[in-house]
């Protein structure tokens, strides 16, 4: 549609492209586990946990709504590369070449100032080096793993992943939120407990 | 799950219960057609929206993290009074009585300065009337009308609404961001042409 307000145009053809993410799923299920959750609904999830959870970020005073952008946008990429399970390490490299791909097209969709202000959202998230960055990864192990626990075991016994497993691919929580690292070890130990999770 | 940290259990009981808004679903369909949307999707959508329109809000210098909170939760009441179509009002009276007890039940999980800040954000948004909710109300509104443009009708078309409907419902986006509500006139013309609306 032609308004003659180009940078309006451009902003809400991004808007209807990242549509798609409600329709890439990912391994997790939801917590009733009638089916997997999508990556829209995850985000969401996220955001409110940004929000509510600021308190126990490592660093005082962090930018709460910076983190709030970088966990809406953080798996917008997955709308070409799709989602890839935090347990399967197989194709680490050609992913991210394929993800850096997918953020050059999608985010370039959006006029220049904003298109460069969310790829560095989404450099920063990746890159995990800022107390914002750490925080925002903390909170996007944390859900799944709640998601895990009330679903029983769900993606974890579907997978074959063991507490050992658990631990060493989410331990960095610490580094961004270390209350909730301590929350999510208690959660862990409590799963293996009900059988919910292998040791 | 006992954890000696009796603030933060409330706060995970939350996250845990809004899990329910992925199973609440609205009239509007996905972009691509395959099936409706739900309200966590929908709310992380006007959530990306405030970020990137907010140079488009009526008012200068409103506070976007307040917006994008207030769009984040907007809807949560709906797990316990399910959503309403926009164009139908013949139970408008019953669901406010309904949607408030929901808020009662559902923000006061949350420790109890939290459970009144969300509650009083959920109460700012229903009243528009502050810049911020008049942004983020007239959000709500833009957003399913790019979905029943993209799908040709969509809901629309399945509910019989005309173009006359649709100015009316939805002329309040004037009040929050003018530059949007003139793009939604527009669409409507354009929809209204190519027959996915009609007069």
């Amino acid at each position: 549609m032609n308004t003659g307000n180009e940078r309006l145009e451009s902003q809400i053809r991004f808007i209807v492209e990242i549509d798609r993410l409600k329709s890439v799923f990912r391994q997790t299920r939801l917590m009733n586990g009638e089916r997997r959750e999508n990556d829209a609904e995850h985000s969401w999830h996220l955001a409110v946990m940004a929000v509510l959870l600021s308190e126990y970020a490592a660093e005082k005073d962090i930018d709460i709504l910076r983190v709030t952008k970088m966990v809406l946008i953080h798996d917008i990429v997955e709308i070409d590369a799709g989602d890839t399970f935090v347990y399967d390490r197989t194709e680490a490299q050609n992913r991210s070449e394929e993800e850096r791909r997918a953020a050059d097209r999608i985010f370039n969709i959006l006029p220049h100032d904003q298109a460069k202000e969310m790829r560095e959202l989404w450099e920063e998230f990746e890159a995990r080096e800022t107390p914002e960055a750490r925080f925002a990864a903390a909170l996007d192990r944390l859900q799944p793993m709640l998601h895990n626990y009330e679903t029983r075991g769900g993606a974890w016994q579907e997978h074959g992943i063991t507490s050992d497993m658990v631990i060493r691919r989410n331990k960095h929580i610490a580094e961004g939120a270390p209350a909730l690292w301590e929350y999510a070890e208690k959660m862990v130990r409590d799963a293996v407990e009900k059988g919910y999770l292998n040791r």
